[in-house]
């Protein structure tokens, strides 16, 4: 990992190929460079999609809060964005990220989706 | 990886934790077990989510046929699901598959990420 924000150059056409839902959202899901985790997934309205890429930090919108949002502003756990893909048909949006600090949960869990839906199975 | 399809057992609590938006739709991120690469999102109703769990076939709900959608029933792309977790705040659920056939994206590509956002530097 090297940690800092790089800027990144949008691809011809690649923002406009990004279908926003109803809401003016798309979810975009952090995976976390090297080792591939999901970190967590979170909303992007337009504003937030093109300040990710010009500040090289992940940023989305928070629908509770009703505010852009940069990752990791109040708790340091900043995410630098090393890729960034939109899926076929254009309603999701991908960032693979280096995670700075503990992780990208606010209850201190690396991944946000630490809890298991299902049983697992003892032994 | 092991072929076919085996039920999952809801974690007490579990599901009534998952959070669905306004329109009764969850984000389901699918990510490919052993490689981590993420496949695709889709979207769920509560429906779709016990039916998942119930026979182990990733299921979703097509916001544009508005309908149940059983991941590759006719493409044959079947995903078998080996874990399935949700996020901090519930409003997102991961899937961890054994991937059947070509992969997840339609048009023949393993991943629906196939297109990068960004612009990538040459050699």
């Amino acid at each position: 990992m090297t940690p800092g924000a790089t800027p990144l150059v949008a691809a011809p056409g690649a923002l406009e190929a990004v279908q926003f839902g109803p809401d003016g959202l798309v979810p975009a899901i952090v995976q976390e460079a090297g080792t591939g985790t999901v970190l967590m997934m979170a909303w992007m309205d337009a504003d937030a999609l093109r300040a990710t890429l010009e500040t090289g930090r992940a940023t989305f919108w928070s629908r509770s809060r009703r505010a852009r949002w940069v990752k990791g502003e109040t708790s340091g756990d900043r995410q630098y964005v090393r890729g960034a893909y939109y899926d076929c048909d254009g309603d999701a949006v991908l960032l693979v990220v280096d995670q700075e600090g503990r992780g990208a949960c606010h209850t201190g869990n690396r991944s946000c989706f630490y809890r298991s839906l299902v049983e697992v199975p003892n032994g």
